[in-house]
């Protein structure tokens, strides 16, 4: 049994207090969240309001909480050589106090409050300061998930650099596409499962074997018209640049 | 029954011939096509290779051919009067031959040969010339899909250039993130999860309540320590207008 403490119950502690309460091999002996959870919620039985309650025989703390907090609350636990990990995919392991040993859960995932995921299939990116750390995370991270690596504070901050273009940016396009949509009086739910299919060729084909359109034949005419039809200037440069990116690409083959 | 003959068996064809062989109400009479399927195919045994051969008596012919051969195709059928409609999002229904009476069957999807699609989730869009025709298209539709839309040439191709965005434009930021973790030696596999989590969140979400990430945050110090990451200059330029593109909103909320 791993003894395991979390600190935060915001987006990414509420997915790791189910998680972990549902896994075997993992004990959850307390959680840190100034809000009250329902009383039938097992988790209110263990929930502390005071960080100076803190257990102080867990094997890992996970502070789970926003990325410019982290630092903040690292240095007020009173514990001493204890492993403290964060969950962030973007803030380095040495922000964690040095009075800690120190280390990185990343559950590599966009998370909002009340939908579920399922965890298993989430890559868990780890990192720590010693050896017999790391091990002990990597048998946390397997009990949680089927994909769990090795990824280092300067590896996970470009990984998050990329990550901001497939969730973020990709996001964006989502909200620019639905723009253009209220504009001529057309519901944006039609692309629904469009939206879908484009996420799912990609978990089986390589991006450049999914691609299709206007821009990946090079098709100067229907793109023009497209410029011509698009009134938002922001969109038209939009539509320019990752036109151009995608021709860019076809000269390249 | 509605007697319905398809005219092309590519990515679009393909995809209707199997959902029409498999739905009641619908008698699939001919297919043309110039390859050959599998002897155990039952396509095979109505297959026809020219387009001399053509059956006269369907009550809608399906020209499922390249954009740019439609035109051509539709001038070619030696029909006269009878219902002949295209299957293209982007292309006008007067590009149909005038000896036609003339329709659109537009299934809005990413079709791949070989990747399956659960048809009745797709949106189809449909127009005729006439309202008659329109009611058999609708019938049709309403056989194949739970979602069927009446939408004018001047809205699909409306739509069109939507759809660019969230289809081939999303799938070039897939491509980008992949050259960034290329770069860095790591696996895009990791983000697979994700990718499918970001268009997942949108079934139920608008895009403007599922953004998240540090263009959302105005979170500048993370920005520019991005654009600071980023070596390739496209990637940039495309990481600084997408950026502006969310701040910007945040600043209309």
């Amino acid at each position: 049994m791993i003894d395991v403490v979390l600190i935060g119950h915001g987006n990414v502690g509420s997915h790791l207090a189910r998680v972990f309460t549902s896994t075997k091999g993992i004990n959850l002996i307390q959680v840190f969240s100034t809000r009250k959870f329902d009383n039938v919620n097992p988790l209110e039985s263990i929930r502390i309001v005071d960080l100076a309650e803190l257990n102080k025989t867990a094997e890992v703390y996970i502070v789970a909480v926003p990325d410019d907090a982290i630092s903040k609350v690292s240095n007020t636990l009173s514990l001493e050589n204890k492993l403290v990990v964060h969950t962030s995919g973007s803030v380095s392991m040495n922000e964690i106090s040095s009075k800690h040993r120190r280390g990185v859960f990343y559950p590599l995932q966009t998370f909002s409050k009340g939908t579920t995921v399922d965890f298993s299939e989430i890559p868990v990116c780890l990192e720590a300061e010693n050896k017999q750390d790391l091990n002990l995370l990597k048998k946390l991270g397997h009990l949680v998930s089927k994909n769990v690596s090795e990824i280092s504070s300067k590896e996970r901050s470009e990984m998050h650099v990329a990550a901001v273009f497939v969730n973020n940016f990709v996001n964006e396009l989502y909200h620019i596409s639905e723009d253009i949509m209220k504009e001529h009086n057309l519901d944006f739910k039609l692309f629904k499962p469009l939206i879908k299919e484009t996420a799912n060729k990609v978990q089986s084909l390589s991006p450049a074997s999914a691609q299709t359109g206007p821009a990946k034949r090079n098709d100067k005419k229907t793109i023009e018209r497209h410029l011509g039809q698009l009134k938002n200037k922001d969109h038209k440069e939009i539509y320019e640049l990752l036109t151009k990116s995608i021709i860019n690409r076809r000269n390249n083959d």
